[in-house]
């Protein structure tokens, strides 16, 4: 084995390994010309002038000034003798930065974003590189890095971010994600994340009992996103039915089919990709003009696999489809899944948030008759990223299809009760604490508080379809009130408005969209989502999940389409 | 349907809903008993007196005393009207307490832990309680919240927590969580994640070139977890000699089966299940009596599977295992792959940290030849949780296999070069940004920081190894020099030491690690993990990955056993 076969880490790199810490620390440094050179001090002037009026509250905190970092590598950091001073002042100057970021992402008179493209990026800016050397950088150039990365990236707090279903930037959920990184620990056990084992226990029996389970019983785990939450639906349907799967594998099983909407979430077809079921064996089930599944054409597709040998296991309805916005009719649906012994998922990822609103929650009607529902606290309820649940009615599936009672670490003879051990569930061995932010953000809102949001968001997106429906130059993709946030429409700039139906107006109007939301990234005022979905060309998906938004900033977003789209 | 159903979110829980905000505040103040009876008063004078001494760098930069706080709700942020001085207060009080917490986490004088069992928790510390409600808590609650959720949790940063093999405090990877924190995107698109794109790209290939791989080429990307990245390793396998599966499911394959040592991660068993292998075709291979696979078993079980008629597909090598630290020949394992076709994989992600030292790399000998490697920056690098990747030498198979094309989320119209939109490799669709600290880290560190850290705490263990390695009372669990920083042995009490070998012997052994652990949490002094592995009656697995650890708490670490064993 010879080191430089790797081509890169090889012995001849250095003359000889590094010495002592302090000894290395000089010549590197030497050898990043900062002593000689200081190539950084340019932008980071630069940048300081351009903010300074941002930098009020904390100007007086600091004991040194900013400078003085030059001095420090992260060796100097703690845990290193003497480094409490400088890793309390390193700290400090990050928070300065991020607080400056905070203020700005609220305030409109900035931007959304300051679009480069990759290569541009890549070539790196004035005194922004993205390579990754063998020697360190000092601690100053560490703030450059973390100011210039917030400075080409996107504001997805800014109220006139509106292209996810996750936007928003909310204070407490952002404190409860400086304390988990902080805590840096890890869901497996009770015995190192005690506190936060305990939150997630209480938290997901809460979204028990407001979906409707006797009691808040049955279980169910926090997943990194959406997309697991639903892969997880899915297996332990599989476990339910055909517990032998674990152990013998699909070939064990009937040729088993599952069904979800053609509008449905891509992640039931990744899931049954990656689970083995095959997409074929994946069922796309007809929508009515608004989105929403045809129950009848649900129960005809069950009809016919059956005759063709297969077992139909799975349902999945969408409450809050990713493009419509639009509610399954899951007591149909249930109806169906109860005649037919199938597992019935609600995969409320996006609409799962209207639970919490008295008003809104009847879209959500039957789910409490679900086996098992996803829902993403990271996009209708403003939770930062990721935080999405997977719920379980039945107790015990959950752990039953991925326990494999590893002994290294659920020893089952400690000193406290075991079963607070919720690692063996999940099919992560690690789990990031996704839990605190939204704990904390529960108990600052009030779930009174989520209502009030998911209320204010939906009265928004009634304004904006209010407001564009019959406007000129604008067509409604479905006809009648948005269930959810999402309202889609085509503008169709004055050169296309006019002309006759057809292809070429077709072709002109598909191209709208992507030059309109070119035009916006490149001005970098606002930005939207658009796609085409099915045999409709190109047309704009509004969503508005963020609290900082309001009228003013929906008048904007017509605005400035209009304005960008005028002379397409 | 009816709300009174969910036997939560009844119409009837309140006379009528909120109506303006402020009235709506002071209304739920009063009710919580805020201005008529603090509540948390005692608690938090009670902590702040304990806290007197740790408060001196952030004293001075309050604009107004932490009591200000109890005026405000969470809807007094921003977005606020006014909300930017308020905000700024509340940041400065968070991070107060995090900075708090940071400087306590390397005294050696504040206990790991403050250990309480689940139902004393649940029933509620005196100012904390777990519990959530309709309405909301003053921000000045949300602060004790904080502070509680700290104090009752387990410091993994301190230089005396060596419970996991994921360790320390990085000032660096937690400025670089809070800032993403601060950026809240995701990484499915360029659009909405330039920078944090880019650098995830770029810090793929860097680890390629590390691994060995011709101009670092191939693919990769960041998972949740060293557990999920395995389970890409197994898809992607399958994909590459049976692509029919995502289609058509695995009864369109032939019966697969997958080898891997009998000491690897439970992740692969998880793995096997979940696609839909099944367990039983998850062939377990011996080992030596070092825990590394016997390559000759290897074969002998592929000759014989094939002999029944099985396909075998692909082979875990595990590169530094769970609990004794143990490599598996990856040179010999290859050459058995090689010969009957099967899929490399090597699962680094304990040991892939080595790769950075060029004094330990050679015991992933042979990684060059992998497949796919998982390699874990949040374990052996002392990079935050989470952050693992999974790394593949050829390019293609990871898109092919997950990629779904959803027109809603991955336009072609793009303005950008989108072959930069890497959502579609992924089995999720919303997905962290892990990268940033990882990046943040190493730009400050640079490659030889990494090595130099790694490099410390094989020295540490192997001081460790040295000391105990015939003292009285210690009996190692296997011979030699550990490979990695597992020390895996026995503490024999005084009254066992002399007992004769035999069952009477073990059984008492069996209990002498839990209960003196049982001990270490009570008191808090310090925590290492143990187990039973095989035959093997209970023994500790001491690891080292903390930066913050040093000889004396090596030192201190076998003085407490020893105190806390002598009476068992």
């Amino acid at each position: 084995f010879c080191f430089c076969l790797t081509g890169f880490w090889c012995c001849c790199h250095w003359a000889q390994p590094p010495t002592d810490s302090s000894s290395h620390k000089k010549a590197s440094l030497d050898r990043m010309g900062i002593f000689s050179k200081p190539a950084y001090t340019t932008s980071l002037s630069a940048q300081s002038d351009a903010n300074k009026s941002d930098r009020l509250i904390f100007s007086k905190m600091r004991k040194t000034n900013i400078v003085d970092m030059l001095q420090f590598l992260t060796l100097d950091l703690l845990p290193a003798k003497n480094g409490e001073e400088p890793t309390m002042q390193f700290l400090l100057e990050v928070v300065d930065i991020l607080t400056n970021y905070v203020r700005k992402t609220f305030d409109r008179s900035t931007k959304v974003l300051d679009f480069h493209h990759p290569h541009q990026l890549l070539e790196g800016m004035e005194g922004f590189n993205l390579e990754l050397s063998d020697q360190p950088e000092s601690l100053e150039q560490i703030l450059v890095d973390c100011r210039d990365t917030l400075k080409y990236g996107v504001r997805t707090g800014h109220p006139r971010f509106f292209n996810q279903l996750s936007t928003g930037l909310d204070i407490i959920g952002l404190s409860g994600e400086w304390l988990t990184s902080t805590a840096n620990t890890n869901m497996f056990t009770y015995e190192i994340a005690p506190v936060f084992v305990l939150m997630e226990q209480l938290t997901l029996k809460k979204m028990r009992e407001i979906i409707g389970w006797p009691d808040g019983e049955g279980d169910g785990i926090f997943s990194p996103g959406g997309a697991i939450s639903n892969m997880y639906s899915v297996m332990i349907a599989r476990y339910k039915f055909f517990p032998e799967v674990k152990t013998k594998g699909m070939t064990a099983a009937p040729r088993l089919v599952l069904f979800t909407s053609e509008h449905s979430h891509y992640s039931i077809k990744k899931a049954s990709a990656a689970l083995g079921f095959g997409t074929e064996n994946l069922i796309l089930l007809s929508t009515d003009e608004r989105g929403r599944v045809i129950p009848a054409d649900l129960e005809a597709k069950v009809i016919d696999a059956k005759a063709r040998g297969c077992v139909p296991m799975f349902v999945n309805a969408t409450a809050g489809s990713t493009v419509y916005g639009a509610f399954d009719p899951i007591h149909e649906i249930a109806d169906i899944c109860e005649k037919y012994n199938m597992w019935l998922h609600v995969d409320g990822a996006w609409g799962g948030g209207l639970l919490m609103s008295r008003k809104h929650r009847h879209k959500l009607c039957g789910v409490e008759r679900a086996n098992s529902v996803t829902w993403n606290p990271h996009k209708m309820m403003g939770v930062p990223l990721q935080c999405s649940a997977i719920l379980v009615r039945e107790r015990g599936v959950l752990s039953g299809c991925n326990s494999m009672c590893a002994g290294y670490l659920f020893q089952p003879d400690k000193q406290y009760d075991v079963s607070y051990d919720t690692g063996d569930k999940a099919i992560q061995c690690g789990r990031h604490v996704d839990i605190f932010k939204f704990w904390l953000m529960w108990k600052a809102k009030g779930t009174i508080g989520f209502e009030q949001h998911i209320d204010k968001c939906l009265d928004l997106s009634h304004y904006l379809y209010t407001k564009i429906k019959g406007r000129e130059g604008y067509q409604m993709v479905f006809d009648g009130e948005p269930q959810h946030t999402n309202v889609c429409f085509w503008y169709l700039p004055p050169g296309i408005r006019d002309m006759p139906d057809g292809q070429e107006k077709r072709e002109k109007l598909h191209k709208v969209a992507p030059k309109i939301k070119a035009l916006m990234m490149e001005s970098g005022t606002t930005m939207v989502g658009y796609q085409p979905q099915g045999d409709k060309v190109n047309f704009f998906r509004m969503v508005i999940s963020n609290p900082a938004a309001t009228r003013s900033d929906i008048d904007f977003l017509t605005d400035e389409i209009e304005r960008l789209g005028q002379d397409l």
